[in-house]
């Protein structure tokens, strides 16, 4: 079938690529109609590996993913043929201990979309368990599907945060995943979220979300207007979307007594961390990776509009235009959020 | 000064009531601008007792209240004159060990307004800890300054219920504490909310305050409505504001697997409580008694927008039209929800 | 095979019984070695059900086992042949949403033995989940080991109850699953337990296993001796292993503010709860059914001998005397606390 | 009154030292029988000074002490004259934010003994709040009881680990507080402890506490014995009393998926932190500051002994030798774990 294809570092292809998948009891089987790109995708892209996964085949792209059932395993009782659908792009291993305590996301043996060296989704249909196949509400159409999955991160770091009504939060960095952090975080409790970036078009959208206060870190200090707002306590919550030195130090210096930190953002190298600063304030720091149990938390969250992801859509390329969407993602222009590739 | 005082079981004036409060270090002076009409005042003035709580003497009602900063104490820093406030109606013993342990409202020797033999804010001043008492957002006017401590109960059982981003929340009972309650658990994560009655008015206003569906039980079965919406799952969290026999086993049937039941009501006798239905399925049942900590929680929440209590702002009086106020709360009509009094 | 067969309601063979059970991919076929009688097997050969479980085919009884692995199916690595180990009596359904939440306990569909219509152990071998069964420490007997499957339930009621080190805790009843549950409180980091009964012998074992204070409630007032030894604030936690109406209520009168009660027994009705007494306290109650997750756990405790259960085994048979340990443990002696049986 | 008095740096007196403190409605009057040395007093007559604070006037050293009531308040009625009592050595300002929340120990304005300039115990008596003097249980010695105040630390770290029973414990460090840790930790739920050092000495001491298991990391990798141990999972906790950047790293390496890692020792500059290798297990880091509300958790759990410290009290002098006792303290010889000084 036709393919998003990485042929190897710096050069995609769209092109014929043969997979053929058959269909298990519990596997239904999933046209595709829009792709999200991820800065992951443009990574392998741009450099052929993230960390210790290197592309080393001609591997397909794409992991956000919505589309429409084709067939259904013998075994799938709760999709139907024309479900309108989202997939969450990582199957654990069933007998693996993390998946039996219910912690799937960290199985180590997770097969996970375009991760080498297994084939993403930028190709007409895919065959996936059904039991990582969502229905998408009515209300929710295949872009913002194909949302659930980044947005899932977001969901599950306010989950790990144990959010509470009334919450302040503050979230670093306002890329696409510090926005659908900061959505998720008003979604979970907080009353208001500062969110920092030092790009000015990302934190005028991101001020467009919501009670959310852009700071723009290059001309405002952060520690000064979360504690000017909060009677000199500081927020309950950070959640670290950029994932550098000086974030979590940022982090360490604007929580409140008893509050919590979520390391979101991935460092390419070891960061200092102050123990002690953490130490005099009781700090949580809570560390996450992808997700598990999420998909249906964040269909709920667009189906009845409490988490809106519309205003990210910045950007639609068609299938065949699917390089350019690549090259347009890889711009990281500051006014563009999320691109997406329609099928 | 003026006071509105139940003289007796059933028996209300207007009129001059003798009190004088001395101005505390901690304390401030606060002239009250907006008093609420709560059930328990109704209950005092219809039945003169509520439980072991008799009113002996005359006793003055109200203790939802906002209000203005007159004179503040020597040790005060945090408010000044002139600030609009509201205050939190329960003071405890600080040395009690509930106290230190953070659990205030637990403390046995509470002194809370207009509980006997302690007076209301039914009154042009009251004297008041400046730590109870906190200062309204400039969005927040007076009227919804003095719906925070219903707000308050609605909060503070979303925040037992340890909701997560995404929950379904069912509420059985639409009244006052019903109605916050469904806002809370909005504001706290739920994705969206059943809430329950047998008066068509109040779901009406019910459902005209975000996603959340009102269920009428004289006609629609709760079970089969919820099991319905959630692939037969159920509820993740179900606050019972009813207190009854049918409510406490309607909130087991209606709760997932793991689930939680938050009661909210106080049913009048013991209720007949089906352990083993509750056990099959591990629910954790928590029970709440008022609040603590959560007034900043709730005007940080309504200074936001996060919560909008306007809707239930139904019905406003004059302080010289108080016991009108009070006769028609009495009545309780089903299109009135939150009965005010403008001081 | 040779089988202890219930035939019907108060008639037990043992008789060669045919069952053939093929080794799947996953299984072992474990040899019998030990096998405790529990209550619900006598319950069901006095009465022939519990509850809506029917026993209307005949059916091997017993689910407290331990024994020695005498085959594996190809996919299993970590078990071997010979090895010692205790099975866990109830296999879920790997795709239910229980399941895969990691509450599998709560599967409706779960399979476990010596529940109609699933025959049980008390036969010379079984196949059995590699996943379910789990390697017995060196120090570790088989008569221990089959004595897991109860201790699991006194653990998993420690777990929910999420006990702090120099918590005070309460057992209400002395049987079996009392005794343990005071021994998971203490292992789970009680400093003390308080345990209940109306048997003297009981309460003498119970007393000679720990920090366990016996309560003779024929004699005694359990509030007053609490309160007195907690200078009246109540005790932490109180674990209702009768499930009776007045446990229910005497579990509410001495747990202390923001407490937990974990409702361990089953009561054969509903129980009248009084709500009013719960909310004051704000008392966390807590249901459990039977347990997830545990095995692994009691096993580690019991091999490091921070629980010991040897005089809990009070009284042994062997395998062609089942009918006799039948008939001895349908006595309920107040010196008895567990009967087992060797194979 | 006599005291033992840091001059300057490097500079003990044990001289009459005039200090006169008046008895308030809320305190007690406590003569002084035993005091602890601790690490930070050692500190102090070393180097003069712990990070910012700065001895710059004379100060009595000493802050874990246990003694016996002489007078009390008006106001104080649930201690006694005669009763044997210890201190808990910080008390916060009551209206500070922190305190009303029940986290008193993060109340930046708390006095504590023995940090500049707040004078320490190591005198014939002391004055102090009621509220933070605790009877000593009939089976706790003085010595005991002077042992609480480290042995909070350990109790509180585990009980910010939420540890649940069964659980593998790591200690990385055995000084005085990663024995008392070990010791709360086995208290707190776990079957066994593995306790890391370089010292031979202190290895063979936390071995015969308990079920723990001594690694000396000068010839044996942590991990390898701890995942040999775990079936190559990991540990539930780990708790870090070094707190240094390789033990750091340490605790990441060996605790399990959604594991805990409990940073209690203060390192003197930040430590680079592997935030990936957290985040792949999706690590809970804790931190801790001292303690709150333990102190009469630790003495429940010393009066049942299911801690016992006296294994500790390695090393004995009288109230005239304590400048000696110091001397030999700052030996940090490998065999002593607890020097004490008897008034």
């Amino acid at each position: 079938m036709n393919a998003l294809v990485l042929e190897a570092k710096g050069r995609l292809s769209l092109r014929d690529f043969p997979i053929h998948e058959g269909l298990g009891r519990h596997d239904v089987r999933v046209a595709i109609r829009c792709v999200g790109v991820c800065g992951s995708d443009v990574h392998y892209y741009r450099h052929g590996a993230i960390g210790p996964f290197v592309v080393r085949e001609p591997m397909i792209l794409g992991h956000e993913a919505a589309g429409v059932v084709l067939e259904r395993g013998s075994a799938v009782t709760h999709l139907a043929v024309g479900d309108r659908v989202c997939m969450e792009p990582g199957v654990p291993d069933p007998h693996h201990r993390t998946t039996r305590l219910g912690l799937y996301n960290l199985d180590p043996g997770v097969r996970f979309w375009a991760t080498p060296p297994v084939h993403g989704c930028l190709r007409p249909e895919v065959v996936h368990p059904a039991a990582f196949t969502f229905r998408l509400p009515d209300t929710v159409s295949f872009a913002e599907g194909a949302m659930v999955e980044p947005l899932a991160v977001g969901i599950h770091a306010a989950n790990k945060a144990r959010l509470r009504p009334g919450d302040v939060g503050v979230v670093l960095g306002a890329g696409p995943i510090g926005m659908v952090t900061a959505l998720a975080a008003l979604a979970g409790g907080c009353s208001r979220v500062f969110i920092t970036d030092i790009q000015a078009p990302k934190l005028e959208i991101a001020a467009s979300l919501g009670p959310i206060t852009p700071v723009d870190v290059r001309c405002q200090k952060l520690a000064e207007v979360v504690l000017a707002a909060t009677d000199g306590w500081g927020a309950d919550v950070v959640f670290d979307a950029v994932g550098a030195p000086h974030s979590v130090q940022q982090a360490l210096e604007v929580v409140c007594p008893g509050g919590c930190v979520v390391l979101v953002g991935m460092p390419g190298a070891p960061v200092p961390l102050d123990v002690v600063a953490a130490q005099v304030k009781e700090v949580r720091l809570e560390s996450i990776f992808r997700y598990a149990h999420v998909f249906p938390r964040a269909l709920a969250l667009l189906g009845s509009r409490r988490i809106d992801v519309r205003p990210l859509l910045t950007d639609r390329y068609p299938f065949d235009a699917s390089i350019a969407a690549f090259d347009y993602a890889s711009a990281m222009r500051p006014t563009s959020v999320k691109v997406q590739i329609d099928l």
